[in-house]
């Protein structure tokens, strides 16, 4: 069940370093693509590096906000499908059969069977954006599957739910072994 | 054993998001800390923050240039001691028991122990750098351990060289199982 992350928490979500799913709307149109490229810039913001020939930036720039999706294990495929495939041209969710979930908060879809979504607004940096295709989002809301994160830490209750370590082409890794350190 | 990792393929060794380790010298002056906001910002750049109150701040500051150490899992410890202590009151590296391994081509130390290393020059940014401690990095030199990356793929050959993805106080996750899609 998708339950709301406090804010302050939300970071942690990406700490881990899981491959991305960003989805985005505007003006009727959404699309998702793939991105490996994205961390946590502070307690509320993340980065994420978005090319100049993705529809998707298109979307983002016109609407000013987009959702990270962590995707669980089981939507691997679903990764590289819409990482090699235009949203320009077709519609990714239909195509792929992608189910999503919509959130009153935002017409931007969540892509369901992941573990964890995270809501930014684009804090505007046109050097940034031109220069090195990195969009800085301020955290607005976040939420996980209860499953897979609770309480402010990933637990992966549910395995199936442990999210993806991208390598190259349609290669990652799964979350593996949790290991404690006490000093 | 440290073999040269070619510049085209060194993005992959962040891209599945391990912690890294940050070391940097200037003037005699040397330091490690801890850094899991890191990632791949290009085929040949990357991004790394580093808050300012950070004694590695000011060396890298000084000197224009980092190394990005990816720790192994046996250094989970010493990721979680350099992250709790100063550099500027204690040598962290005799403090905490941390081999080196000097590279002739940077005055930078490279912790021994780690699957891989990535050396690079800053790319002045003083608004990022302001704003969002964030540091662009350009990728001039790359290692990795032959026993965790080969041939351009991480094959962890070696299981003890596998990485660490962080997730908070002293809680990481190890790399896990590998999955492959084929379309």
């Amino acid at each position: 069940m998708r339950i709301p992350v406090p804010l302050a928490k939300a970071y942690r979500l990406l700490n881990h370093g899981p491959v991305t799913l960003v989805t985005s709307a505007h003006a009727g149109k959404h699309n998702v693509m793939a991105a490996a490229w994205a961390m946590a810039l502070d307690f509320d913001k993340l980065t994420v590096v978005i090319d100049k020939s993705a529809f998707s930036r298109t979307l983002m720039e016109a609407s000013g906000e987009f959702v990270i999706n962590i995707p669980a294990r089981g939507l691997a495929r679903a990764v590289v499908q819409v990482g090699n495939s235009n949203g320009e041209c077709i519609d990714k969710f239909s195509t792929f059969g992608l189910s999503v979930e919509n959130e009153p908060s935002t017409e931007i879809p969540l892509v369901s069977g992941c573990a964890a979504w995270v809501h930014c607004k684009i804090i505007p940096e046109p050097h940034n954006q031109q220069t090195y295709d990195l969009f800085i989002g301020e955290i607005v809301n976040a939420w996980a599957d209860d499953q897979a994160f609770k309480d402010g830490h990933w637990s992966f209750a549910d395995e199936n739910l442990k999210t993806l370590h991208y390598v190259a082409g349609g290669a990652f890794y799964v979350t593996g072994e949790s290991l404690n350190v006490e000093l």
